[in-house]
This record gives structure tokens, C-alpha cells and sequence, in this order.
């Protein structure tokens, strides 16, 4: 089990270590394209629409780049085909740093705002327990979004759905399904940290109740979680508020209602991060406060029986010490009559007053003093007059 | 009794848990409504009212809407009707993101300025402690106060008599009555804390006095629920600070004089948060630092008592073995007339050298140096001269 | 001794818990005058001065009301008597709410400007440690300054003898009356807090010098009084500091020179609060680390004599044992001519063994390593060149 | 092995005194010239490039600093000859206290921006782990960039590389060669933090799975690397953000595209730095919990064996009694028949006794209650619905 | 040795406590003269200089006021005289309030900008370590230097040095006079620090290779002599900050050149304080971290003495028991012609099953798992491509 255990933890090490990888050489120049090692094989989805309909397009249609007056969202998954995602950037008319960012896995998500468009880097998590999230860039201009995302699993089916569906806004403006696909990632975080939250609070239930020897591995690793979490949550909430500002383009007002909306979601968001962080740091002084204790009681426990016993097996020593009973001065109590039945009369004597000292001092028979209840009976609860 | 204060626990956990659930699907559209699993019955209360007088309507009298110079204020409790809290909404001519917030519990306390209206998320504390809150949405109109609880219970009473009543400026403007609200909901913080400030100094006093095992429980516990309060008080304290800004609509300036005072109030409650969750902190210092005591105790009789008798064990063993007295070499001391005498005192002269080593080294008879005085005689008062 | 300092500790924590009570019912107009419950009795002094002298009126001559160029100080101790307070106010003409202000004890400090006056909330510290602090507030208007204290006892005299002596600028407005009053009330912090200086250092090198069990009470009753010191301090700092911007009224510029000079002592208390702060902080480090200490010394001390004397008590163990001696293989020792002599022999051995052990270890004889001292003669003074 | 690892690590903290040395006399004038004690031999590069190509010059061709519209690249290693250093820096004009800071090794990174130049001072590592960074100022001027670094190594090669193949922006302007120094300098440290990473990792692996004693030393040698990391990378993060505002020379809007994207890489950098630092931190605490916990391990083992063999030792001990047997009522178990079974039965109850306290309490045979596993089955990842 | 520790630190705390008395009475009017107990003889230098010459006068010279072009330097140190120095301060015209504050010692470092001149107040630091500072007051004039030193000794030697040599910029303004006092007060603070580096390290040192007892107390007095250290530094980085912004009287744009360099070098300070003072916290950890490890170390030892010796001195005392050998059943080993061999056999193999037991929990011969190297080999050193 314990071996399973250790397996599990080197996975999840191993996972999170691959993250780290894709980046250019040191002293590349910076618009040059990076292909990370692990890459998904590329694959485009064109779409065009309008409050019409939607068409579909194949990835080397050139009809889908005719002019029109309908929107497009080119959705890209997977990295590996630097030229073509190159080529559909040039195409957008994209600056070449922007194009070589995104290839940059790893980064924070941010909010880049450059004349003719708006580059907004997120991190998109992919199921779990344990959190892992892929890289997703949205870059919104005049009549288009990009999409572009690290690996083929996503998060925004439901959006897809609504697009398809074509009800409510979504297809009213490319802003919108920016929003909406911000929107989408945001809340896919919730039930995320709520499954967090969940494991912190049974942890803690379990810590309370029956304090254990792992736990602590469970803590450190819950607490790792979150500062990743935290990692990818706090930036993402100032990415999205840098689209809240006056000056940003495409973004009118009926929008900015639901950018905040997006904001207001993304600081709850932080708020959990930090409670939990707080509450599992909180469980490591338990944790600790409860080992000590139960050293406490082990001590106890070999204190009492060793100071029980010591002296009993002293006195038994005494008597069967070999001085030569021919002189009277020499053990007499061995040819007592009731000789041994003092003797045990005295080993029962030194461990009752052992007792007593021992109960004296709180250790034995205290009969559990742990029974004060928070917010107890004598604490009415408060009722405004 | 250990065993019903883990039902508590748990049951204080699972309350906690039960109150983040309502939130809609993942990638749902933004005004979609989703009415929490657990939602309460809806009931809707009507008033209009003026300098004159007070009027109530029933839920589904359309006259209620019928134009007029009165105020009005309309106070729902329970989501689960959308449908009517839905058209409520629509006739007092709210954003559909709006309507969809008054379903979503358990979001941050703020406030968010629209061009007609403005709408206040609070929490508002429902008996306690331990520390539970609704949500309450308040949407202040220039001739309406819609107010939105999650359940029936609220702690709104002394403002609905104070209207009845009618006597101050209580029906002046729809702006006073959100003030009277507002100052209401954060008043009730205060004998809330301040049975939390009792807790935390009879926990101190107990620590102080008599350590004791359970304690450190019951000080995590605390610290939750401290947590859980900053983390509805912190917000609550910008939202009220969010309507003293000078562009407000609908609160004039002699309305921002109380406002202040509102916000004051939010102040010192988190003040007093802050100095709590600091004592809490340090009581899990000072228990560690008891246990840590307590362990050295128990050490130290056991170290007492494990020296004090070994080497007289050992001297009984010796006079114990068995050696072939036909030497004159071997165990000479077993033939002394004084012998059994002189193996007695030889073991209380061990004994006398132990304890007075004990004795030097501080660990017995030290009489309790614990008598260091904070404030001692010596250090008179200070008085300014 | 614990028995008294037991109840020393609970009459501190009362004395604080006393302090929390002023405050309305939960939901009352805001404007309702709430008396404290322990309130002192309400004595009024009224004066009137100028360059020229000082009147002092009875608390019911009307004539002090009469028009005049002279400057008033009202000063109003205890809060007892809340008509003859609000008529007052009234007469003053203060805003409802400020009057209301004034009977809320424990409010944080505060400065509140109205149009036509100032409102300045404070805490006045009377004798200490322990730290106690009455609230003062101060309403300077264009010819008058209201103090109103919660009981008799004040930190003013100084001020009042200045008064009286009417030399310098203490006649000359009442905005430098205002300033000598809060100038003073912060200087009042200056010897209270040298006091907790002495403690802090009393105390730590008490603890650096020779450890003790109780110290780290005493240490948790230093932290939580300079929190209180700092609660007290810190908004008091931010209230002076308000007097210093550019649009308060009254206070001209050579007025603000003065108000710097305040300023500089407040950011001063902080300091040293923060500094004691810190110290006691270590203190707890120390002291724990000085508890794990001493518990490895008596562990020490168990091992030693245990592991000395254990094997010398197995080998008189086995010589005592009663095989048959008729075989020659049984015990052949017992018949040695010096057998008893190679038995202690042996032990002594066993002994040398062990303690060459502790020896090699650094248990025993390790002389002090503690002589390892902080700017030692090696390290000759640094001087500038 | 001990050993070499102490000498190690008096190498690491001989190597970082080494580099706080170069500082001028206290009281100096502040533009005299100070060479550090252990300058490198000072070598000059002198590179006149346009796009048309590049011509190298010797350290004293005075043709060099004949008038062109080529752009010069004066590239110095080593600050051994102050006058040559000096020399070049009036040529280009530089002020005297600029001169004097080139020879300040170890400064804070920060930007100097001069009427005519821009100064800019970075810390370049060299090789690591262990962090060792060397100082390199950057002076750029209207048509020339000098650079200065501490010693002959430096990790530039590939900015050198590029000029020389003159491909891309990089000799289109000063302004872009400073922009790919520093974009190079800054990502010199990934591959440095990512071996940190992989060290912070490898160790809260070996500690999750086999806790050891020696590893709190590693834990600490981390932190100060990480410590000495953020030293240099926070500055850092402020001089490139410093060339980021509007009215910095020569950085033109499309160069800020350039240099927005290097200021990214700084707060990724930070970032990585802070998460390795808190998770270093955890691991103490996970270290401090594991000791704590195999003390209790230890402490049990003890306690189990004392506690099992004490009461039999003690039974042993009263049988080996020497109390006269004449009395039938002294010892008559000697006398049973199957007296011995009967104690060796006595002392086999005891221990049975004993073993069931123990597995009552836990001690034993709990089975391992570590298996709690973190995302466990029962918790199916939480996918968008 | 111990002793001559105690008796060091008394004087280091005492030392420290003389310097918190300078301060007027609680209320005294803010412009009263308050000398501070323990001042200094009072000693005036008066020089007059000009780029021609200096010229020194007595300190009751009235030529030395007589009109001039020449710039006046008035060095006091010593407060004793308060007459002669406030007699000065208004030749000087300086406002009374500061002339008062010039006997404030113990004042947080300042900048106070008047009408007619700037008053700086600096911490200078003498000798040392142990830190300990004076009061230096810096009044910088029109066409005067006033400085105010607490005691005789000063670190200022360099510049009076320069100024008699007349060499640089230091005659040709009295603001420059003052920007070459400021820097040499913070550059004395360099080896100041270097030396409190020095003791960190070698700390750190002695701790990482061989943990002791006593390190912490010295680590406490090392982070306590770094918290008076911030105290000094963070304010004064303040104060010279504030000479840096655009309104401040006298600093032209030439010197605040200067003045940037002095205001980088106090960052640089602050930097260095912080540093040290995070890695003596990481001391305290691994202070307390070594200790719990040789208390593990002590436990082991008792541990496997006490499990190893225990079964055999029990099986011994079964075999010292007397029961009735009449009987077969009792003790037939006792008679076995190879029993007492079978008994030490018996004792041998409990023996060697505990050794096999501890061998199993790593207890012993486990070989020093310590050997985990930071940048190990097999980590090769990070080379940028």
C-alpha cells in the first residue's frame, strides 16, 4: 500500500515536472518558434458565423479566409505543426512575438493588448484531483477568435453547444464568445476546488477526530496543490481584470457587466485558495500538537508502570539478598512468620502511594478533560434584540 | 462525551459544506437561473409606503405596480419560485445578470453600481455561534428596495418596526431604508463577536490556568470560524465602502454621514477578527509550549524515580549472587555481623547523593519559580507627572 | 503565589471584558442615545478664555452661552447623564449622529470631519501596565472644544495647568488647545510603553540567562497587551495624520507644524510596538527551544545512569542464578577464589566501556561548548577608515 | 563523506564572502574609482556594426572612436585597469559617478536613466547550481551599448552569435542589442531555476518517502540559494519594468512589444522562485513532523518492551525471595508442585495483558492507518457537465 | 565563562536602555528645552569656508555671524548646553519646535522640509558590533551646515578631511557638504553589516557542521541586534528618499545624482538586513530541528541498551528463583548439566533478535544516510546553449 502510495506521489511529481519544459534556448532570437518536446499533434477547427448559422470548414479550405461579413473562431489543439498554426497567425495579421508566444507553455496567464487585438493567455484546468491545466491563448481581434490549447481535452464543450445552439448573445460578437470562453474556464475551477475543499475538510474531520501518522504527507501534498492553484488563480484574476479597464478594445459596455461578473468569480475563486491554504496550514499545528500529545501519553504510560514496578522489584531484590542469618542484625524480617506477607504488604504500599501520586498529579483516572464544547449550552446563541 | 462532540463536529461541517452549492453548470449561459438544491419555500412580502403611511399588498396583487408617489419595498425570502422572483425582477426593469445573481448563494459580499439601480450582496448572520449567514441581495431603486434573502430567518425585525412605526427618517428615501438594512445586518456582527471575544478569553484563561489536552480542538475550531467571519467581513467592509464614493446615485450627502458610520462599524469588526484570530494564534503557541512543559514533568519523575532505585536495585542484585563463600575473596560483606546494615546504607547513601544532585540541578524542591509577577510591586503605575 | 497570580489574570481579562459593552440594541435608529452600563457619573466643567484670562462657569449658568469673543472649553467626564450631554451637543450644534457617537465607548480612533467641526476620537491611557485606556473624544468647532472622557480620571493635568499659566500659544485658538490635548494624550504612550520596554527586556534576559516554565504565560500576557497597545496605536496614528492634509479646517499652517511633530510621535509608539513585538515573538522561539533543551539534558541524565548501571545489574543477575553446581559447567565462576572480585571486575568494566561511549558522544565532560561568543576579540570593532 | 560535505560547504560560504568586497573607503568622494581586490585582468572588445556588416578593433585603435553612422558595441570583461575603464567612459561621456558605480560590484540590479544614457546593472549567473552571478552593467547611448562584466565569463555568446550573423532586428539599433542582452541574461535563469526545481523536488520526494536526518542541512542550503535568487531577481523585475515607462530614450513602441515580453519572463521567474521558497519551507515542517513522529516510534518500542518485561522481571523477582520457608505462610508457591509453571503462567497473563492494552491503545498491530490516499476512488475526477 | 556571558549581556541590554531617556515631561509645552540626562559636554566647531580657504573660529567668536559670501559649517557635539545651542538655533532663525526636537535624541531618522531649510535626522553608527548609533540632526541652510552629534565620537572624520583639502566638490555648496555628511553616515553602516554577515555565516557554519547548545541565545542577540538595525535603516532610506522629490529646497539637479547613489546604497542596506534576518530565522529552525534529532539520537541509545539488557536480566532472575526443586516441574533447567550455557544461549539469541530487529528499523549500522550531496555530480552544472 504504503509502495502504491509512493508510486502515486513519483506520478504526480512526474507530471507536473513535464510541465516544465517548453521554452526556447538561452539567447534565441524572440520571435523564433518553439515546438515544445511533448507536443499533441495540431488540429484546426474553422468556423464561421453569424446570428444566421454556423459553417464549418476544412483546415486547407482558403474559402474560409474570403471576406465576409461573418465572424470566425479557428480553434487549434496541439502544438506540433509550427507551420501551419504560424502561417494562420500570419494570416491574422499577428505580431511574430505573439506568434512565438504561443508556443511558450508554461507561462502566466496574462492580458496583452496590442493595437489590432487582444492576446489573453489562461490556464485551463483538465479534470482532476490532482490539478493539471493546460495552456489556453485566446486571441480576439475585429472579426475573429483564436483559440489555441496545449493538448486535445478541453473544457469548453458546453460553449460549442451554446454556439451551436444559437441562442441567447452568443453569436451577436466575437467579444461575446471571448467572454464566454473566459467565462467557461473560470467556472470549470469550481468544482475543482470544491472537490479541494472536500478533501480539506475530511482531513481535518479525521485530524480531530483520530490524529494519524500520515496524515501529514496528505497535508504537505493538499498544500502543494493549492500553491499551484494559487499560482495559476492570481494571475489569471488580474488578466481578467485588465480587460475591465477603459481603454480596452472591442469591449463596449454591455460587455464589461459581464466581465465583471467573470471578476467577481475569479476573486471567490482566490478567496477559496486562501481559506483552505489557511486551513491546512492550520492542520499541520494540529497535526503536530497531536503527535506531541500522544508522546505525551506513551510517556505517561512508561512512566506509571516503570515507577509502579521499580520499587516493588527493589524490595523483592532486598529479600533475596544472601547475608548470613546467623547474625540477628541480618534480614530479620526473612525469619518472620508473616515475613513475606509483609513484604508484599509493603510492595502493595509503595504502589498505592505511587497511585495517589500519579492521580494527585492529574495522570491517571482525570477522567478526560477534554469535555469543553465550543459553544456550549451556557452560550445561548445570540439573538438580535 | 468525546463521541457527541464528534457528531457536532461533523454536523458543523457538513452545515458548512451544504452552503456551496449553488452555482449553475459549468459553461451554462451567464443569465440562466439556477435556484440552489436546497431552496427554501418563496414568500413574498409587498410595502408601499410614504410619510403617510404603510400599505401591504398581497404576492400577486397587480396593484402594487401601479404607479404612484409612494416608496416601495419589496422582501422575498426563498428561491425556489424563479418564476415569480424571475418577473419581479423583470417589472423593476433589472439586467438579466442581475436576476441570475439573486440565485447565486454563497457569493462575496459587493457592490456593484448599475446605471438604475444598485445592488448589495451581504452576509447576514443567522443566530450563531457557531457562525452561520445567509445571503442577502439588496437592490436599492430610485423609488424601490427589493430585498432577497435565502431563508425565511433574518435579523431584519427592528428595521420592519421601525418603518411601521414611522418615526424618524426611516420612510424619507429608499436610500435610508438600504442604509437602515445595511447598518442592521452589521450590527448583528457585533454580539456575535463579542460572544466569539468570550470564547477566546475563556480558552485563554483555561490555557493560562490549566492546560489541557482537548484545547487545541477547540482553539482550530475557533480559528475556522474566526476565518470564515473575515472572509464574509473583509468584502462586507469594501462593499460598504463602495457606496461612499462620491458618484454614487441615490445616497446623498446627508446620507454619506451615516454611511460613515456604517462603515466604521466594519472597521472595528475587523479589527476585532484580526485581534481574535491573533490570541487564537497565539494560544496554539502557548499550548505546544504546556505540552512541551508537561512532557519535561513527566520526564523528570520518571528520571527521579528510574535513578533513585537503579543503583539500589543494583546493589541488592550484587548481595544476591551467589559466589562460593568458601573464599574468604568472595562476598566477605555477606558474613559482617552489620552486613544486612551496611547493604541498606550504602543504598541510602546512593539515594542521598542522586537526590542531591536533583536538587542542585534545579529538578526538585525548586519551589515554583514561576512567581516572576507581570507588573510586579517594583514597577510602580506610571503616572503622567 | 499561582493561586494569586491565577486571580491576578482573571481580574485582567474581566477589567478588558468590561470594556466591550458600549453599544445600542441591534437595529436602532442610528441617532438613539445609549447610555453604557457602567457609565460614570456626568460632571461638566465649562471655561472661558481668551489672551486676557480664564472664566470658569457652573455647569447650569447660561451666561456661558452668551455671545462673547472668548474661546470655550467644555470638558465632560462621564457619560452618566445623557439629556444634559445632548443638550449640550445641541446647543453646539453637532450633527445627531456625532452626539450618538459620543456615547459609543470602544469605538477605534477616528477623526471625522463635519462642515462645521471636528470630530477626533482617542484613547487615553490611565495609569498601566496594565494597559488601560479610556475614550476621548474631542469636537473642536471654530470657538469651542468639547472633551468628553468616559470617567474621571485623565492624563490632561499638564494641559490644564498651561491653561491656567496662559503662557505660550495655549490661549491663542482652539485648534492649538486641540493639539496640546491629543499631543499630550500621545505622550502619555511614551512611559507606559518604556515600561513594557523594561518588561520585554526584564524578561528576556531572564530567559536568556536562566530558563523558566512560567515565563512563557508571562510572555503570552506581553504579546497580548502590546496587541491591545497596537489596536490602540495604530488608527490613533492614521487619525492624527488626517489633521495633516490640505483641506482641514482650523488648522493653519503653523498649526501644522505642530501636527507633524504629533505625527512623528505616533509613527515613534509604532515602532516601538512593533520592536516589543517582535522580541516577545522570540522570546516564544527561545523559550521553546530552551524547554527542548533542558528535556535532552534529563534525558540525558536517564540514559546515563541507566545504560551505567543495567549491564552491571544483568551480570550480578546472572551470578545469582541457582543452577545446579554439581556439573561443572554450571556457573563454574561462583567457585573461583576471586570470583567475586572478576564479577565487580567485570562490572567496572562495562561501566569504563559505557561511559568512554558518553565520553566519545560529547554526553559527558564536553566542558561547554557555550562559550561561543558574539562579537568576540577576533573580531576587532569595525572602524570607518 | 561528513567531512568532504563540511568542506563543501565552507567553500559555498567563502565563495559568496568573496564576492562582498569591492567598495570604496567610508568617506570617500563618491566618484573616486575603487577596483575590488580581486579584479580580473581587464580585456576590451570594440565592434563597429550597421547592417552592412561588422569590423572589429583593437583595445587601442584610436580609428574606433572615429565619427560614423555605424553603431558601436564596447564590450569590457575584468575591472583590473581603472584607467583604460575611465578612459573609454569620458569618451562616451559618461558621468563620474556612473564611472565610479562600474567598478561597485555588488549592487542591487536596478535602472539609471541619465540625460544622454541609460544605465542599467544586471546580475548574470555563471554556471550553478550553486547560484554564483557575476555584475554586468549596460550603458546604452544614442548609437553605442557598453557592456561590463566582473570577470572573462559571461553567457552572452549567443547575442554574439546572432550579431555576428546579422540576421533579424539585432543590428538595426543600440536600443534592440540591449534588449537581447537583457532577454538573454534573464533567461539564463531558467535553466538555473528549473535545477532547483528539480532539487526542491528530489527532496520533498526523499522526504515523503524515507524522512532522514541529514536533510534539514539540504533544506537549509536551498533556501538560502532561493534566498540569494529572489535578491537578485526581484531588482531585476523593477529595472526592466523601469523601461517599460513612456519616457524612457530610445526604446521606441515597437521595442516595448520586445521588452514587455522580458518583464513577463521576470515575474515568471519571481514566481517559480516564490513556490520553490514556500515549498522548501513546508518541507521543514514536513521534516520537523517526521523527527517528531519516529520519536514516537522509538518511544513506543521502548515503552512496549519495559512495560511487557518489568512486571515479569518483578515476579522473577519475588520467587528468588529468601524468606524463611519454615513459616508455611512465607513464599509456599516455591513449594507447589508446579510452582514454576505457575509463575512462568503468572508472567505470560501479565505480558497477554500488557499486548491487549497496547492493541487497545493502537500501538500495535494498528495495521498501518497511513493508507488514507489522496484523490481516492470514491472522489471521480469532477469533469464539466 | 558562562558567568562573563551573562555579565556581556546585562551591560549590551543596559547599554541599550541608557539610550531611551531623552524626552521632555508628559504635556510640557512642545517648544521646552529637554536635555537628556546623560548628555555630553557640549564642544562647538565653527568654520567658514569658500572655494578660496577655511577658516575656523571660537565658539564665542561673534565675527564668525558677521555678513559673508562664504559658506558656514557649524559642528556641535554634546547636548549639555542647552542655552548656547538654542542661542544658535535662532541666530540660525530655525522655528522652535526645531530646536527643541535637536534634543530629542532617540528619534525615528526624518526629513522636515521648512520655509528657510531642511532638517535631517540621521542615526550614525559608532563602533561596533554590538550596534549602537547616535543621534546626528543635520540643518542644512542657505549658505549654512548646522550638525548635531549626541556624543563627542562621530564617523564623520573623512569628510572634515576632505573639506580642509578643498579637492572636488565639497566647498562649492552647503547642500553638497550635506549629501557628502549623509553618504558617509550610510556607508559606515557597510562594514557594520559585513560584519554582522561575517557572524551569520560563521553561525550557520557552526550550526550546519555541528549543532550546540548555546547558538540560541546568540542567534536571539543576532536577530535582535538586525531588528534595531532595520529600525535605523528603514526610516532613514525614508529620509533620503524624501530629499529626492521635485519640491525640495537647495538640491539641484547635479546633486541629486548624488543623492540617487546614497538612496540605492540604503536600499542596498535594507536588502542586506533582510537577508541576514531571514536566514537567522532559518537558524532558529534548524537550531530546533538539530535538537530534536540528538534527542532522537539520546532515545535510540537508552532504547537499544534498555530492549537489549531487559530480557536477558529477566530470563536471569527466572533462573535465581528458589522454587522447590523436589518437584520435577520446577526449574528442571536448573539441573541440566549444560544449563547455565543454555541460559546465556537463551540470553544470546533475545540478544541478537532485538540487534536484528533495530538493524531492520535502520537503527543502527544504517550507515549515515546523510551522504545526500547538494549538486550532486550527477546534476551537472547548467550551461546556457
Amino acid at each position: 500500500m504504503a509502495q502504491r502510495k509512493v508510486r502515486d506521489l513519483r506520478k504526480l511529481l512526474a507530471a507536473r515536472a513535464r510541465k516544465r519544459a517548453a521554452r526556447g534556448a538561452v539567447g534565441a532570437p524572440p520571435s523564433a518558434l518553439h515546438v515544445p518536446e511533448q507536443a499533441s499533434q495540431t488540429a484546426v477547427q474553422l468556423l464561421r458565423y453569424s446570428s444566421a448559422g454556423i459553417t464549418s470548414y476544412k483546415a486547407d479550405d482558403p474559402g474560409f479566409w474570403d471576406e465576409s461579413d461573418e465572424l470566425r473562431w479557428i480553434d487549434i489543439s496541439g502544438l506540433s505543426d509550427a507551420e501551419q498554426i504560424a502561417k494562420i497567425g500570419q494570416k491574422l495579421e499577428l505580431h511574430p512575438l505573439t506568434i512565438a508566444d504561443l508556443f511558450h507553455t508554461g507561462q502566466r496567464p496574462k492580458t496583452e493588448i496590442a493595437p489590432k487585438y487582444i492576446q489573453i493567455v489562461l490556464k485551463m484546468p483538465v479534470g482532476g484531483p490532482p490539478f493539471e491545466a493546460d495552456q489556453l491563448t485566446l486571441i480576439l481581434g475585429q472579426n475573429f477568435v483564436l483559440s489555441i490549447r496545449e493538448h486535445e481535452r478541453d473544457c469548453l464543450a458546453p460553449v460549442r453547444a451554446r454556439l451551436d445552439d444559437g441562442s441567447g448573445r452568443i453569436r451577436s460578437s466575437s467579444a461575446y464568445l471571448t467572454y464566454a470562453l473566459i467565462d467557461t474556464v473560470i467556472d470549470t475551477y469550481f468544482p475543482l476546488l470544491e472537490s479541494y475543499g472536500d478533501v480539506t475538510e475530511e482531513l481535518e474531520e479525521r485530524i480531530l477526530t483520530k490524529p494519524q501518522t500520515g496524515s501529514v504527507r496528505v497535508i504537505h501534498l493538499l498544500k502543494r496543490e493549492l500553491l499551484e492553484l494559487r499560482r495559476a488563480l492570481w494571475p489569471q484574476r488580474e488578466a481578467v481584470n485588465a480587460l475591465l479597464r477603459d481603454d480596452v478594445p472591442f469591449f463596449d459596455d454591455t460587455l464589461t457587466t459581464y466581465l465583471r461578473d467573470c471578476s467577481d468569480h475569479s476573486f471567490q475563486l482566490m478567496d477559496m485558495v486562501e481559506v483552505y491554504r489557511e486551513v491546512s496550514q492550520g492542520l499541520v499545528d494540529l497535526h503536530l500538537s497531536s503527535l506531541s500529545n500522544r508522546m505525551n501519553e506513551v510517556m505517561k504510560v512508561l512512566t506509571i508502570i516503570a515507577t509502579l514496578f521499580i520499587p516493588m522489584t527493589f524490595i523483592a531484590g532486598v529479600y533475596g539478598m544472601n547475608f548470613d542469618r546467623a547474625s540477628p542484625w541480618n534480614l530479620p524480617e526473612l525469619s518472620w512468620r508473616f515475613g513475606y506477607l509483609y513484604a508484599l504488604g509493603l510492595m502493595a504500599t509503595s504502589s498505592a502511594i505511587m497511585l495517589f501520586i500519579f492521580w494527585k498529579l492529574g495522570w491517571i483516572f482525570s477522567g478526560g478533560d477534554d469535555n469543553y464544547r465550543y459553544g456550549k449550552p451556557s452560550d445561548p446563541p445570540q439573538k438580535p434584540e
